[in-house]
């Protein structure tokens, strides 16, 4: 069995180093290249797909829609979900990330960035930016929303949807797609890998490059691949771990 | 209960003036201003909705991705089926109108275009264009695939899945927005009106625009409006009939 990620490409908010979580904010021209060129990638290689899964968010879902157009199967259905969301970064959204870092210090954005368990201040109940407020997400249990999120708590909701309503998919012999973000991808590379807490944080997964998981028939890691260039897809790693710094 | 139907903008295919039918093609830039002006249109109105219904057809995805972006609403959950496509033209696709006119007779193209029960020359079935040959109807019934519809054969695939899939829905208190073609919203007008088979073929949709349809709980007709200023909307529908001319 094969899955395939794609974490969507540079944003808006990206390129301007603000604090994203789930602000729903557009690609940048970057982030279209680097998704189209995600789907091209995945073209080439040959690859088909039975079922895609996004976000709630445009950023992701604009990244799958050009991956679909690349490969010419815009057919394909498309199931959308917060569980796939970006990890909810609290009352940091909006902030400037080399700002946050001069006021707190280094040490304080990197805990927010980059702890297991930690969760960045989270958001008043009144406030607009609550999901609980917000149109998207009216249908939702609204005890299950949060007002700030760690990597462990975006596990503990992006994992039981892979396990509920993908694998069961896969192991019907369907090819899956996922086009998400940095830590809801982070948090099924965890599960799939048995990855240790410390080790995931330091994991960056490159932007708008299809990584590719094959697995056995249980749903078990046997192997990873990224697809496209190796030099530049490492050199996209980096460039993703050196956000939280004051200077870029 | 409302329902709110649009027909996709001008197509790069519309604009050639060829049959274009089941063929994939994309829309033309104006085809894009279209929807995004039905969009801004719905949004203006201060419309809503819960559920979004298209086609396996590019030119009417893009159209709906287009109205969901402009109305903030693209984490809506979408359902693509090919039983909203427009009606299969058989081995007209690709012929351009104005020249199968010359070489047919204005009269037998108005027969192809506009009777309600004649089809086109059907493909052979080892036709690429055969929607059987191709990928995107790999996982439907085959002996359902047609290989040219006449208007009377598209209302009998697009009016059962409406009462099928979409009327139970709204029956629920969903809102419905259909982004689609031509014929296959022809089929939905003549049926939610009891227009006759010879009143259907004289109406003509005009693209982009929202047709808003208002009906009782039981699901029957009870009014319709097209959003947007009146007399540019009669301009459009006048410039559809009259494609079928030799002389444009």
């Amino acid at each position: 069995m094969k899955l395939v990620l794609v974490r969507h490409g540079e944003s808006e908010w990206n390129k301007l180093n603000l604090f994203t979580g789930w602000t729903d904010v557009e690609l940048s021209d970057k982030g279209v290249e680097e998704a189209k060129a995600g789907g091209r990638a995945l073209k080439e290689a040959g690859f088909d797909f039975d079922l895609c899964y996004t976000s709630y968010l445009k950023r992701a879902i604009h990244t799958l829609n050009y991956i679909l157009s690349e490969m010419d199967r815009e057919w394909l259905p498309v199931t959308k979900t917060w569980k796939l969301n970006e990890r909810h970064y609290g009352a940091l959204q909006g902030l400037n990330k080399s700002e946050t870092a001069a006021k707190y210090g280094e040490d304080q954005v990197k805990i927010w960035r980059r702890s297991f368990d930690v969760q960045p201040p989270a958001l008043e109940a009144s406030d607009d930016r609550n999901p609980a407020n917000q149109d998207a997400y009216r249908n939702e249990s609204k005890d299950e929303l949060p007002l700030s999120e760690s990597l462990k708590t975006t596990i503990e909701r992006a994992v039981p949807y892979y396990e509920q309503e993908i694998l069961p998919k896969m192991k019907e012999g369907k090819r899956v797609l996922i086009a998400a973000h940095g830590n809801s991808l982070r948090a099924l590379v965890k599960y799939f890998e048995g990855l240790s807490d410390e080790e995931i944080v330091s994991v960056n997964i490159p932007t708008g490059v299809p990584l590719v998981y094959t697995f056995d028939d249980n749903g078990h890691f046997v192997s990873k691949e990224y697809l496209g260039d190796q030099a530049a897809i490492e050199a996209k790693m980096a460039a993703v771990a050196n956000q939280g710094s004051v200077k870029k």
